[in-house]
């Protein structure tokens, strides 16, 4: 059958969007890696199904799938790309949004200018929620990396987050550090890492060191955890912009139990047609 | 405007067609790799642009772009895919067609099961035409790389090619002894560097270390050379089946002074419209 699709971006994380409302098809994972495939397929990092919501409060539900053709809970730059596509493809005219995703529902605002506001939720702070080895909660952890001490934040925002400062975001060991913080023993389920840079109250720069995957452009639970162990120290007010590789977030705060917005762009690239 | 494109592929080479006779559109460079990004744009190897022939003998004129905008002179895998191109979009129903490229005229043929015939001319077995600093014309020419001596061939099929045959193509030092061969003092132009496996006088195993890009996939080019290379060593018949990376390849060649020809897939995989 032949499928219509739209490729996006957010800050260079790219998705291939698919309204599963009015096209009736299952993938399969093997016709997801195929779909991939930047060379012989569409090319994307992840795969964003639109379908009809199961539970009567949501406007809509969505799944996202790795390349690889896993599902994944979470992603801050897919909910933008979402929201803007079901208004492109004229699904609905709400400006807010409640979606069902694979991480619980989700509160999506369309702002100006493309930018779109989601709700990210409660950062949860018990090292278990991550999981992360450690005596009791703390705002901050020493954590030994093959002799060396660091000082590390602790934040799961659905996926589990360490967060470094550092003097200088260009200059930090992201490739070195990065994979032997995200292996270690206390990180049970390995984590994310992000290396920080305050610049002053309200603006920093990130680099993120995904679990299996690398640096990437833009991480947004990243953006938010770096946020939230920021706030904790006492570095930043309760609005921030954050510079990550590739673009900028707005991340709002006012402080534990209250939930994270991010704000940011999302880009339409393409239509397209493909046959399965 | 809204740009109406193909993105195909040949043995994972991968194109972005533009059918410029009936979308009247000049794109800039800049445009160009703004097209190219594979997370911000549509992502591609070359682009590959149609448009009317200048000479009367002709029957289409293409060009070749890389994806920092600079044009390039031939490619036979976008040859394959731009026969199987203006097909698919009904621009001829000629089964043989004479092309003008940046490389001069081109005759393809579509075969059967989306294959396609390119004639690739006559090898340039002289050392200047690559330009390779030689004595003489030889069929084969000691090489010093760093201590060692190896016996290569040196063809120019429009560009320059060294050819080294190995034991096994697998395990061929291709990222190590490619760049340092790639970039002797002997190649002025620097030259692309193909190992080749001999498997029997019909086949061969065959990777290529491209000049400026690393491995690639399936080097077209490359692959004619390598033929050339095999025959004139007396190892290969005139028709012989080459196994690259990215698929396979057959090359036919009676020997010198006669053209090669090479025959192989072109795969569409979607329609695309973007605004530029």
């Amino acid at each position: 059958m032949l499928l219509h699709f739209t490729k996006m971006h957010g800050l260079g994380n790219d998705f291939m969007m698919l309204d599963l409302i009015s096209q009736k098809v299952r993938l399969r994972p093997e016709q997801i890696r195929r779909l991939a495939d930047r060379h012989r397929g569409v090319g994307f990092d992840q795969l964003l199904t639109v379908e009809a919501p199961e539970r009567h409060d949501a406007d809509f539900k969505y799944r996202i799938f790795n390349a690889d053709g896993s599902e994944v809970e979470n992603c801050g730059n897919g909910a933008r790309c979402f929201a803007v596509f079901v208004h492109d493809r004229r699904l609905t005219h709400k400006k807010e949004l409640l979606v069902e995703t694979a991480g619980g529902l989700l509160g999506l605002k369309l702002a100006d200018q493309g930018q779109v506001s989601v709700d990210m939720g409660v950062p949860r702070l018990h090292p278990d929620a991550l999981p992360f080895l450690a005596q009791a909660q703390a705002t901050s952890y020493a954590l030994q990396v093959e002799q060396q001490t660091y000082d590390i934040g602790a934040v799961s925002m659905g996926n589990p987050h360490a967060v470094l400062r550092v003097e200088s975001a260009i200059q930090a060991p992201v490739e070195t550090l990065g994979p032997l913080i995200e292996q270690h023993a206390r990180f049970p389920k390995r984590v994310n890492v992000g290396f920080l840079e305050v610049l002053d109250r309200q603006s920093g720069r990130l680099r993120v060191y995904e679990r299996g995957a690398g640096e990437t452009q833009a991480c947004g639970t990243g953006a938010c955890a770096a946020m939230v162990y920021g706030r904790l120290r006492g570095w930043f007010d309760e609005q921030v912009t954050l510079q990550l590789p590739g673009g900028h977030l707005q991340i709002h705060w006012a402080g534990p139990d209250q939930h994270l917005t991010m704000t940011g762009p999302a880009q339409r690239v393409f239509e397209g047609q493909i046959y399965l």
